[in-house]
């Protein structure tokens, strides 16, 4: 398949290496910043862009993989230039009808993606929808091609995964940015959590996150929760007290027979 | 050596474990619950007891695995039974001095426990603290008996490293159980998160957290911020909105250029 990759950025990064991985043509890669574009093109064997009037028209599929609040004017450039093509774009919490008329759908893999990492596809869910059957028959081929999980759902659905995943992911990552910090203050390096956070997600694999809390909130021990948030208080972190704070009424409320 | 396990809890059971299969004599498990007692001390072959004062006396050391807010009046049972005994708690926030005076320490295995999962202890990184020199080296010797990680702390860094250790696996599994909570509603399974969680792990072995993070927070993406909040609330969760509002906030701040 010919593909563009409309989007520089992590996600636009990983999904166009595997793509190109997987055999698939790269016809260009656009980013308003020429520099990024060029990065990515290189490894891909693609033509960088920074005007989307100047994509190749001809290409089987557009991915919009840019910031959520621009998919809309960037997939309307990018409709200007190719009236009949697919486009798709890849986020999780925005409606397939923000593209513009004709051919369109959202191809979202679920999964945290950084520049410094190449991530193997192989194993990454991608989520699909399409306005036509044709099209959909399309992503899922694409989709194949470099993953093992794909699932055809509807915008609602994909909203409900990317609001867990911000959770899993995002929330679960900021937890470990807020030990890391008060480890740093006490010179202790944040190696020494790895074991416990490889165990807590060991756990994650056998049982439901919920049969897997242990902790100070679950035993309902009122004494040590105290002691934390006023040590965070006490060393100028109100912010992360109030974080201890609200997590641990949850953790409780959560847990309390109804 | 000859070891006596004070309760019969997640960790009492895990380490009671760990100190048997390394070939230590458990000589007697407590617990004021005779049945707990009873089930684990058939499977370390030691004596169930729930009277403290039949304790044998002569045991090396006694380890004091139960809730932090009745360490300091199970100890002194012990400490009444065995005067010169060495008593060892096993609590990440607790004081070495609330153990009444004579021979005593600390032995923090820094892991989660659950009754229904045996841990390896070997790579469980063990914070050892002791009011003698030759108890610390006792309790050294213990610790190198099941663990290669083997660390000498006095109390507060070990309260800093139970609170980055509530964040690192308490509150990060608590994030995962909202994300389940949802996806339930949803009737979506759990499973399908696993290669997110796998590969958010997978970084902060890598890279620092703060480096590590992604989505629509450190993006500064209100939008989607503005949309998951209001996606809670209108399912009736304004808890976890709550919990949305300020993880997202502090990953902003945490991020800002200062």
């Amino acid at each position: 398949m010919n593909v563009v990759i409309v989007g520089a950025g992590n996600l636009a990064t990983s999904l166009a290496h595997a793509l190109y991985n997987a055999g698939h043509a790269i016809k260009a890669v656009f980013s308003r910043t020429i520099e990024h574009a060029t990065a990515l093109a290189a490894n891909v064997n693609a033509s960088p862009c920074d005007d989307i009037s100047r994509l190749p028209a001809d290409a089987d599929v557009y991915v919009v993989a840019v910031k959520d609040d621009v998919i809309l004017q960037v997939a309307q450039e990018v409709r200007a230039c190719s009236p009949k093509a697919l486009i798709v774009h890849t986020a999780g919490t925005v409606s397939v009808n923000v593209l513009p008329e004709g051919r369109r759908g959202v191809f979202y893999p679920m999964q945290t993606f950084s520049k410094q990492r190449v991530v193997d596809f192989a194993h990454i869910p991608v989520f699909i929808e399409a306005d036509n059957p044709d099209d959909e028959q399309f992503l899922d081929i694409m989709a194949c091609s470099i993953s093992d999980q794909i699932y055809h759902i509807g915008g609602d659905q994909r909203k409900v995964l990317h609001l867990a995943a911000v959770f899993c992911c995002n929330f679960a990552n900021h937890c470990a940015a807020i030990a890391d910090n008060i480890l740093s203050e006490n010179e202790i390096p944040f190696s020494v959590m790895i074991p416990l956070i490889d165990e807590t997600i060991a756990k994650l694999h056998q049982c439901p996150p919920l049969q897997a809390q242990t902790g100070p909130a679950v035993r309902n021990d009122l004494n040590v929760i105290r002691q934390h948030i006023s040590q965070l208080k006490n060393n100028g972190h109100q912010d992360f007290a109030d974080i201890y704070d609200i997590l641990s009424k949850s953790i409780i409320n959560l847990h309390q027979p109804r």
